[in-house]
Order: C-alpha cells, then structure tokens, then sequence
C-alpha cells in the first residue's frame, strides 16, 4: 500500500519524520493568500495515493480550519480514498458542555466538521475531560497516543535527581505514573487552610528535596498561570527552580516569557506544536500509531 | 411565523435594519475568544425561533467560517427549525476553477460546507463568473438580490451631470445597465494601440465631457488595481477626478488610501461590507428577498 504524508509547511520537521519512519513520501501543500484575505491551497497531484496522511498540528484553529476542509476536498478530487488526520495537538476539547445557557459545545461541533472531511483521526494526549472517549464525539475511527512514555525516557535521560512535582491532589494519577515510568520520586502540593482567605500551600518533608530537581509537568502550557503559581510556592519552600515540562506548548500570550521570569530553569515540551522548547520528539510515536490503523 | 435575526457584532446596522424591517426581533450572537485561540460562540436561547436569519458579511472567511458553523449547530441546538444565511457578501466565488494544475476548486467546497449548515443562502452581486447560477455550486435554495437599481438610485440623486464610465469592452453592459437606471450617460474607454508595446487608452468624443463628473462603477473593489489605472486615464484625458462606487468594499491592504491618493473624489460603497465608504444602503433590497423566500 502506497502512502503519502502531506503537510502545510515545507519545513514540517514532524511530518517529514514520520513521513521517513513509515517509509513514505513528503508532499508539502501550498497555501496561497489572496489580497481579498481568502486562499487557496495547491497540493502536487502526483503524489496523491489511495491513503493520503494529513499531519496538522490543530493550535490556532479558527485560522487553519477552512484551509484544513479545503485540502481534504481538493485530496479527493484528485482520487484519495482514505485521508488521515494526524493532528499532535488536537483543538476544541475543552468546550465539552455549556458553561453557560446559550453557548455552543464546540467540542461536539468541531469533532462533527473533520468527521466529515477526514477518514480517521490520530492525536496525542487530546484534554479528556468531561469526554472520556473521543468517540463519543468522533464518529470516525481515532487513535489516541499518550506521551508519558518518551517524555519519563527524556526525565530519565536529562535530569539528575528528579523530584517531580503535583500542584494538587486532583494530578496525583498521572505524576504518579510519570513517577514510577521516570523512577524518580514525586511530591504533591498541599494546600494549609489558616482561615477563610487564608491558604497556604506547603511541600510536604521539604528538607528531603532540597538538593534534588524539581520537575512540573501539564498537558497543556496554555496560558502557565497553575505553573507560575506553583514555582512561587516551590520557591517559597526553599526548592531549586523547576524544569517545566508541557507536552502540548500552546503558549498563549506571553505565557512563555513570563514562566522563564517567573523562575522556571528549563521549559520543555514535545513537539506536537511546534515552538523554540520543543525537545522531546513525538513522531515515532505516531508512527507507531499509524501502523496500527494501516493494519490491513 | 416568528423569526430572529442573529447577527456577530451589537452594532451590526445592517443586521439591525433588516430586523427592523422584517418586523423581526435582532438578537445579537457573542463571541468568546480564549487565550488559547479557540473561540465559543453564546446566543440568548429565548430569542431562537423555528426560522432563524443569521446576517454575516463574508469579508474575511478565512477567520470567521467557524464561528459561523459554532452558530449554526448552537441554534439548532436550541431548536431552529430554519437557518437563513443572509451573506451579504459572498466569500470564495473566485476560485471557480482549476488555474493551476493541483489547486482546489474552494468556490464548490466553500459552497458545500454552507450548504451543510443553512438552509437558505441571500446574498447581493455574488462574484459570478464562469459560475453561471449559485445553485450550480449551493445545493440549498438560494436567492440573489442585485444592487444595481439602489446604486442608479443614489447616482440620480446625489451626482450632477454623471458620466458612467466602463475602463473596458467587457464592462459595457453593466454600465449601459446602469446608465439607463441612473439616466445618465456613459462611455466606454478605448484601448488605442500604436505598436506592439505602445498601448494607448483613450476616452472617445472626450470634449463633449470636460463638464461632466466621471462616475466609476465596479461589483468589488479589492485591490482597486482596474479602478486606480483608470482614474490615470481619466485625468490624462482632462475628465474631472471621478466618484468611484463599488457594491462590496474589500479595500485589501491600502486600496482605500491608493484610490483617494490617486484622485478619486469620492469613495462610494453599499453597506455589505461595513467601511467609512458605505453610502448605499441595501437593507431594503434584503428584506425583500427575505420576504420572497419566506412566503409560505
């Protein structure tokens, strides 16, 4: 079976890895703006196969999403059977019930709008909340990849006495399982209620940590305000600054900037957006994940 | 029948006088932007009615479809039977073909992804080209609404002594058309050629003109390119400095600021697109469509 990875960008490095672990070719899509702020992408039909891959990392995707539809059409027209989304970082999973009387459940919307245009859907660490599966919204076949794996391979292989870091009770599970994969020790914040307004948070048996490492780790570094006020705490505490550790790197705003500020040592993310703090690679994960879904 | 017109922005004219004409309440659809890029779209769910109207101006697509899609799915949540997109500019009529081999025909995409969230589609002077009818392209019912008679309108009652301009062959008819509207008369310029490069435009019997005020009349100014060299011509030719009237203002990057430097006396648009330059309004050619479409 011939497959082809097409991406926006010439210089997809994402892309272009997994299009060379899959033993595939690369195909980069132009997009075309036009003066009137419409556009018009143009993909190279000879590399059009019965499966095409689309690897799109899914930030910013009130921009993307039209250029998105339109590839997936203009595949079809020159002869694409099966088109695969592969979207490292999957947008619209946090609008999962109406907040407030009146809004959209944008999460539903926006997994009917590529269930329409794409054949099947692979993602990494998608924000799972009140969604448990995403096919309870998907109605296409998806693949959901998790990261802990290669980011505990890349706290194993770059940080020297690692203490790894919950904010709160509630990231118990997964620093937990980040603990035992990187074999490194892990604390949870607690929080001290002194009175109504009155709250602080402590790190329990700090004096054992104090030459130690600390690492935090999200999903999502979006806008970094839990990080922020975590590193105040762990500064507070007496601890070395912290290694900041995001698998999906949306940085809104100055969200980066500030964190670097605010005392972080490293900021470190995959890279399923791309960005400056990218270092842990993600695409022999896809790979893997792709193999799966190509199984005849 | 009770109807709602649903429109992005609280100070939308336009929507608001369609409202008002119609007899119909305005409803006003906010937009929530988030610090991550993603937006969520929130109506006033007692204002939804079984047909709802949805005025968007289409100027900038690119940014705006899938608020569009968020709001269609939202009202159909809230139990609108009937979503009537009024577009009174049509986006992404230009690409009605292959330019080039590989490009995606988005007129029919565009087309499609509308059709699968409205039911109906108005719109005003849609950039019909080798696109003969919208239904070509639009599998829902669609209705288009012609600006002509308002724009011959607002020519007899603010300009004296108007002389429609066509800068080429190809543009006679409409200027004929609106020359027997506006009951003015019109010419159209000649391209005189010396040689093989020496390519001279000419304005034909022009003495009979010097008194006259050039008016220039074209469906969309967007880079205002056509617009700009003939406003050269005119004043090589000694013509008064022109009024210049476009149905849909697009202006892309300083079109605006171009014409007027160039000599236009005066920038004329209606208001499909809201612009300082709107003069013409064509709520009332709206409503009438509406009210056509709706007849039970």
């Amino acid at each position: 079976m011939s497959v082809t990875v097409f991406a926006f960008n010439e210089s997809d490095i994402l892309a272009k890895s997994v299009a060379s672990h899959l033993h595939a070719d690369f195909s980069c899509v132009d997009i075309h703006h036009f003066p009137d702020r419409e556009s018009c992408v143009r993909i190279n039909p000879d590399d059009v196969t019965d499966v095409c891959i689309v690897v799109a990392s899914l930030y910013d995707p009130d921009k993307k999403s039209l250029s998105l539809i339109f590839l997936s059409e203009t595949l079809r027209d020159y002869g694409a059977e099966r088109i695969i989304l592969v979207a490292p970082y999957l947008a619209y999973m946090r609008q999962d019930k109406r907040f407030k009387d009146g809004e959209g459940i944008t999460a539903q919307y926006y997994a009917r709008l590529i269930s329409r245009y794409f054949n099947a859907l692979v993602t990494i660490d998608p924000h799972l909340h009140r969604i448990h599966h995403l096919n309870d919204i998907y109605s296409i076949p998806t693949k959901v990849l998790h990261a802990a794996p290669v980011v505990a391979d890349w706290i194993k292989d770059n940080i020297e006495q690692a203490l790894l870091i919950g904010p709160d009770s509630e990231s118990e599970q997964w620093v937990s399982d980040l603990s035992q994969r990187a074999k490194a020790p892990y604390v949870v914040l607690e929080k001290v209620r002194y009175g109504d307004r009155d709250v602080n948070v402590s790190v329990p048996h700090v004096e054992k940590w104090l030459q130690h490492q600390p690492v935090l780790f999200d999903d999502i570094i979006s806008t970094g305000k839990t990080m922020i006020e975590t590193i105040r705490h762990l500064k507070q505490a007496g601890l070395s600054p912290p290694v900041c550790i995001g698998i999906h790197g949306v940085f809104s705003d100055q969200a980066y900037q500030e964190l670097l500020a605010t005392g972080a040592e490293r900021i470190i993310t995959t890279n399923t957006i791309t960005h400056p703090s990218n270092a842990i690679d993600v695409s022999h994960l896809i790979v893997k994940g792709l193999q799966e879904l190509l199984k005849p």
